[in-house]
C-alpha cells in the first residue's frame, strides 16, 4: 500500500530488522530460551507492520540532502522506528486488553494463550507481565539499534534524545488517554486534538522525518518546516484513524471495529458527536460508550450518527485547517528532487483518505 | 548506609536527578498536566533509592583512571542509571502487584488511589496503566540523559549500548522470573542463579561500573575484571535479597517481610529450603508457596525451615565459591587510589551482609 518511492526503503529497514533480530534472538537465548522467543515474537510483529515511520527516516534524509542511496545509519534508525513503534503498541494492548493487532493475536494476548496452554493460575495476569517485559525489550533494542547506528557521534547522540524526547510526551499523552478511557465523561475535541498531538502526531511524523533530516545534516529552517508539517499530517492521520476504527472492515484494519467505543476511547469523532447529537442520541451514545458488550445495532446507531452532514461539517472544520497548514509547509519545502516532495505530498493523501 | 567514599557521588546524582526532572516536569507539563505529575512522581520515587548503581559509575570511572573530581558525563550516566533502575521497579511492582516499594506506596499503587478516588470503575486496572506509562517515560528520560551527557562521541554511544544490551537481558530474565513465579513447581538452585545472573547481578554491579570504566577510557582488561567482579557480587546481593526479604523487618527493607513466598517467587533460598527439607516439610513449603494469604505460623516456619544447619551449609556452599571469584577479580584490580579499592572490596560486605 506503500508508493513505489518508498519500496526500497522499506525493504532495506525489513532487511534490518531480519538481521538485527536474528542476531538478538540468539544472544538473548543465551539468558533463557524465553530470550529467543521474544525476539522472533518481535520479529514477526515489527515485519508485519506498514513500517510508514521508517520509511519517513529515508524522506526526511533525502529532503535534508542525504544522497539517493541511504546510509546504513538511515534504515538502522527506520529500524529502530519500527521497534519502538511494537514496544509501544504491545504495551498500548495490554492497556486497552485488545487482544488483536496487525490482524493477529497482539503480542501479549498470545503470551496469555501460552500461559494458559501451561496451566497457570491467573493466563490473563500472566500474559500481561510478560507483554511488559517484551514491549520494554523492544524500546531497549530500538536503543542498541540507535547507539550502533554508524552516524557521526553527534549526529547520533542528537536522534537518540530526538526520540527519548518524544517519546516521554508519548507515554505522557498515552496517560492522558488512559485516563480519560476510564471517565464516563465526554471530553472537547480540541482537547483529544492536543493529546493526539503529542500521542501520534510529532512522534509518528515529526519525529521520523527530523530524525532522517537530522543525519543529512539538513539546516534548521527545513527541520521546523518538517516538524510543523509532521504535526498536520499526524493529527489527520489519526482523525483518519478513529474514522475507520468505526466505519472499517476488522480485515482492514486489523483490528475488530467499533474498539473504540468498547473501550471508552475520547476520540475527536466521539467529541463532535457528542457535540452535535440531541439529547436523545447523547444519551445513547453515553450508554454504548465503554461497554464491552457493543452490539450490531449499537455499532450501526454511531455509524448513522457519524454520517450525518452536522457531524460530517464539524469535522472538516477541524481538518481543513490542518490540511492547509500543511500544504502550507510542504510548499516550503523546497530542498529534495521532485520524487521526494510528491512522496511528501503523497502522506497528505495516505493521512486523509486511507482505507486500511 | 554508603560509606563516605560514595557520599560526594550520591550527592551530586541526587542534584543532577533533581535539576533533570525538574526541567522535564516543565516540559512534560506543555503535554498535559499529568506530565509534570509523572515526572515529579519519579523524581521523589528515584531520590528515595540507595543509588547503589550511580554510585557504582563513579566508582569504574575512578578505577578506569578517571580523576577524582568526576566530570558532569559520570554524574549523568549515574543519573540516567537511577531512572532505570526506577522505570524497572515501576513495571516489576506492577507484575507482582506489590502495593509498597521503598518504603511507601508504589508508583503504581498511587496511581490506583488516585483512580479510586476519581471514582473509576477499574481503578486497579486504570493504576497499572498509568504505572506502564511512568515506567516507560523513565526508561526513556535515562536515555535522554545519556544523549545528553557530555562525554565523547564514541564513549557517549558505547555507554547507550551498554546498557540498552543489559536492559534487554533483565527484561528477558525478568520474563523467566514472571514465568517460574506462576507455575508451582520448584526449580533448582544453580536454574534461578543464572536467571539472577541477568535480572540483578550484570545490571546492577558490571554495568555501572563497566560505563564509568568506559567513560575514563580504561582499557580491556580492566572492564573484564570489573564485569567478573561484578557478576558474583551482583549474585551474592541478590540472595542476600532474598534472605532480608525473608527475615528483615518491613521498616528495613521498604516492603512486607515474606513477600518473595505470597507471590511464589522462585529464589535460590526457595530452591535450597525445597531441596533439604523432608516429605512432610516440602508438602506445606508447597502448599504456602504462592498462597496470597500467608499467616504469621506459615512465615515462622520457613524462617525455621530456613535457620537450618543443612540448609545454612548448602547457602554457605552456593555462595562461598562466588566470595571468592569477586575477591580474585578485586585482586587483580591494581587501578585506582587505595580508597578506590577499598570501596570495591566495600561492595563485598555490603553484598553479603547489609541489612535493609
Amino acid at each position: 500500500m506503500l508508493p513505489a518511492y518508498f519500496e526500497a526503503a522499506r525493504d532495506r529497514i525489513a532487511g534490518q530488522l531480519q538481521v538485527f533480530l536474528s542476531k538478538k534472538a540468539a544472544e538473548l537465548d543465551a539468558v533463557n530460551p524465553l530470550g529467543r522467543d521474544a525476539a522472533e515474537r518481535l520479529r514477526e510483529f515489527c515485519l508485519r507492520g506498514k513500517m510508514i515511520r521508517g520509511c519517513l527516516v529515508h524522506l526526511g534524509w533525502r529532503l535534508g540532502g542525504g544522497a539517493a542511496s541511504a546510509s546504513d545509519a538511515v534504515t538502522a534508525v527506520g529500524a529502530a522506528m519500527e521497534l519502538f513503534q511494537s514496544g509501544l503498541l504491545v504495551h498500548d494492548d495490554i492497556m486497552d486488553r485488545d487482544a488483536v493487532r496487525r490482524g493477529q493475536p497482539s503480542v501479549y494476548q498470545r503470551y496469555v494463550e501460552a500461559s494458559s496452554r501451561d496451566g497457570h493460575d491467573d493466563p490473563q495476569r500472566v500474559g500481561e507481565a510478560l507483554g511488559i517485559c517484551a514491549g520494554d525489550v523492544a524500546y531497549f533494542m530500538a536503543f542498541e539499534l540507535l547507539a550502533q547506528a554508524a552516524a557521526p557521534g553527534d549526529a547520533r547522540a542528537d536522534v537518540i534524545q530526538l526520540c527519548a524526547r518524544e517519546l516521554s510526551a508519548v507515554g505522557i499523552a498515552q496517560m492522558q488517554d488512559v485516563s480519560w478511557g476510564a471517565s464516563r465523561s465526554f471530553v472537547e475535541a480540541e482537547r483529544v486534538a492536543r493529546m493526539y498531538l503529542h500521542k501520534t502526531g510529532r512522534y509518528s511524523f515529526s519525529l521520523p522525518l527530523l530524525a532522517g533530516a537530522r543525519l543529512a545534516g539538513g539546516d534548521e529552517s527545513l527541520r521546523r518546516r518538517l516538524e510543523d508539517c509532521g504535526e498536520s499530517l499526524g493529527l489527520l492521520f489519526q482523525i483518519r484513524d478513529d474514522e475507520l476504527g468505526l466505519f472499517a472492515d476488522t480485515q482492514d484494519i486489523g483490528k475488530p471495529a467499533g474498539s473504540d467505543l468498547r473501550e471508552g476511547k475520547k476520540t475527536v469523532l466521539l467529541s463532535v458527536l457528542a457535540e452535535v447529537a440531541g439529547g436523545d442520541d447523547r444519551r445513547r451514545l453515553g450508554a454504548i460508550l465503554g461497554n464491552p458488550a457493543l452490539s450490531p445495532e449499537d455499532l450501526r446507531f454511531v455509524r448513522e450518527l457519524a454520517s450525518g452532514g452536522a457531524v460530517r461539517d464539524r469535522m472538516k472544520a477541524l481538518t481543513d485547517p490542518l490540511v492547509r497548514q500543511a500544504e502550507r509547509a510542504m510548499d516550503e519545502v523546497v530542498s529534495g528532487t521532485d520524487e521526494d516532495r510528491a512522496a511528501l505530498r503523497w502522506l497528505l493523501d495516505f493521512s486523509t483518505s486511507r482505507r486500511q
